[in-house]
């Protein structure tokens, strides 16, 4: 079988790399090539200049093998809300279109540093802040959205135009695209990668996310970002006889078909292999952990985009400057409720999770839904987002029009390399039955 | 008398530019006057240039009157850790003497398009995350440190070169050098002011601080930073008849002779002037709050270096370093701990000071130490700054030596605008009869 280098996965590639049998030239312009055969359908990328591609991959090539980093060569795609000092980060707004920070975020500096080869910036909207969708399509169905806000990173890995890529997450912008373009998803501990140079939405909740497509992906990044759990992830995770929960949230009611029947298939899946899943649910008190969610986002908003608001207002969505003018009236009193009302839950969470191997979530309601003016629910996703645990979309389930579906695993906050070995073995089983290819 | 530009607090040059009494460029150059004759005693600034100065002070000049900002020309230091597009950002760290970014922080956009005069960048400890002093010394007394790790920013404002300044607060590095420089402080309610574009330490404890020589310019920069309570302040709040509490927490062992006697000063002071001091204390489950805040920053900090480790290791300093590579062993269940006990804190704490006009608590141990090697303890300022609430040093006490020593005044999160009210009334009691000029 003739499999074409931008068909690779990042391990895939790394190995070819190290064998000598593949140069990170000929690995970039065969991404390249890719992407110029799709860009018209997919519209993925806000920046990208091929020949600084190939000139980065000429000059790895030149590395000796002895300063090779962890990633040599590996290709990457970087949300456009996340700095890189040789590219523009102009977070889909008119205000940066001329202004962008020549500096590397902390994340692009630690992956630089380990060798991987930046593409280019990704589609957003603007900045993570917004429901409306940029130009980008879904690549398995151009009349669908790839999600948001993450709609580039999502949308490049799941066409094969890039292996991995970096998006962010503030309510469901890095589990609802992974989702919809079918790939695997981390949305780590918040906090456990460092957010330095990466737009601010809200503080508390904002968080850097992981494309990749197999969970060994994701855990080459993991090792990058130097992720670290208390105990040792078990180094052979097996589903037989494991124990699992299912929660389907107090926002169950906005489930479509194609969610449900992804999460019933999921668990008789996880059942057929010898796993044991409880039903739980959270308890009564958390019921408004999503009227707290946007509580938090919203009163954060009015501190994150002042400077915006200041300098250039007519430039900002009216979405954002409702945020700063504060026009759904949130008092100083509600907005620290929630706030201190999603720290008390957080403990409560772990605790709940830390009984099951994992925990099963919806990662959406439905499969990417017809058009690209809007990037779809978050609503699944922003519960965990809040309560700051890892979670992981997998792949491997469809809904009623074809389109990719994922669900989530949940773990407790700081167990994301545990999550991860997890995942590898349920994303085994769920990407080969679970009935999407 | 004959006053000079550069001796003029913010409001008061505001006046005299509006009244045509004043040309930005004037003040400009009584300032750099100053400077030029304080710089080699003081080594506030790590990057200032005359000509730039100058040039901003004339291009304000020449900005229509109908098109001035709340701040137009006046003069701000702003702390070497937050981004300034047209001049260098090097946290006191080799890594960024040549990678700066050309890029606004928030705070820095804000406060240009209210047509501040950005003076230049004040020395930082490395990355405001140490406490091994840089070059500055006391304005007040060469031989003494001027704290940090806002040091610059603290002894510009204290020596009448620059009447604003703006610092960062992880642990005491505003509200110490407020203390021991003898200017007001202004630690606002965490994330109440954007941090985009400030170096990350601490994502939950990391705070922009604010420098002055009145509470009215502090309530200048609080106007055009949007600082809002949920009530508006007291127009003409009085100390007379007001409830006070004294708190002196849990680590009152560490006070030294000059911080105990300005406290108890300034308890005097206030019943004479016919407030109601009570004695309050923590609650006993709270007295491992600054062990909680120590926890929390080495671990976070094991996140924020991440990159200049991964980079450039050797240009790191020891104790950065040991942040990274978790050399305090603390587990992530001991992070999480903390983390999570400290946000149960802060509505408890919140309802303890809500039932005063102000809770006074003292600012540092003592006078600043002999030294520049050192700035100081920050034992009283961490617990303030882990509980997310707003607080002012008030200047006018001076320790054995005859430097000056502050007192804080707290108030419960987002109370930042009434906590400047009292602090004008206190302000004025302590500075006439508290004993230092």
């Amino acid at each position: 079988m003739n499999v074409e280098p931008y068909q690779l996965t990042a391990t895939e590639v790394l190995h070819k790399i190290k064998a000598g049998e593949l140069r990170v030239e000929a690995y970039a312009r065969s991404l390249l090539a890719r992407i110029d055969a799709r860009d018209e359908a997919v519209q993925a990328w806000a920046y990208l200049d091929p020949d600084y591609v190939i000139k980065q991959a000429k000059a790895l090539d030149q590395v000796p093998l002895s300063e090779r980093g962890p990633l040599h060569g590996v290709a990457i795609a970087v949300k456009d809300v996340i700095y890189t000092k040789d590219m523009p980060t102009q977070f889909n707004s008119p205000i940066y279109a001329k202004d962008a920070a020549q500096v590397d975020a902390g994340s692009v500096a630690i992956l630089r540093k380990s060798g991987a080869l930046i593409l280019g910036k990704t589609t957003t909207t603007e900045f993570a802040a917004t429901t409306v969708g940029p130009k980008t399509r879904n690549p398995h169905n151009p009349n669908r959205t790839p999600g948001g806000s993450s709609s580039g990173s999502g949308a490049a890995v799941g066409d094969l135009q890039a292996p991995i890529g970096l998006g962010t997450q503030t309510g469901g912008s890095t589990i609802r695209p992974g989702s919809y373009n079918g790939i695997y998803a981390l949305k780590p501990t918040w906090n456990s990668i460092t957010r330095e140079g990466q737009k601010i939405y809200s503080l508390i909740l904002d968080t850097l996310g992981l494309y990749a497509r197999s969970v060994a992906d994701l855990d080459l990044l993991a090792d990058v970002f130097a992720l670290a759990d208390d105990e040792p992830a078990p180094s052979n995770f097996r589903v037989e006889g494991a124990k699992f929960a299912v929660l389907r949230t107090m926002v169950w009611p906005q489930i479509g078909s194609g969610g449900a029947a992804a999460m019933e298939k999921a668990v008789s899946l996880l059942r057929a292999q010898g796993a044991e899943v409880e039903e739980i649910e959270f308890p009564e008190h958390l019921k408004d952990l999503p009227s707290w969610h946007a509580t938090v986002l919203n009163s954060d908003g009015r501190t994150a985009f002042l400077p915006e608001y200041t300098t250039t207002k007519h430039n900002l969505s009216e979405y954002l400057v409702g945020h700063v003018e504060n026009n759904t009236k949130i008092s100083r009193k509600a907005q620290l409720d929630a706030f201190d009302s999603i720290a008390a839950a957080r403990p409560v969470v772990d605790n709940i999770l830390s009984k099951y191997a994992a925990v099963l979530t919806p990662s959406v309601p439905d499969e990417a839904p017809l058009g690209i003016e809007k990037t779809g629910s978050a609503a699944f996703c922003l519960i965990w987002t809040a309560l700051h645990t890892p979670v992981v979309n997998i792949p491997g389930f469809k809904g009623d029009n074809g389109m990719p579906i994922g669900v989530s695993l949940v773990a407790p906050r700081y167990h994301d390399r545990h999550l991860l070995a997890v995942s590898k073995a349920v994303g085994n089983i769920f990407e080969v039955q679970g009935g999407w290819k």
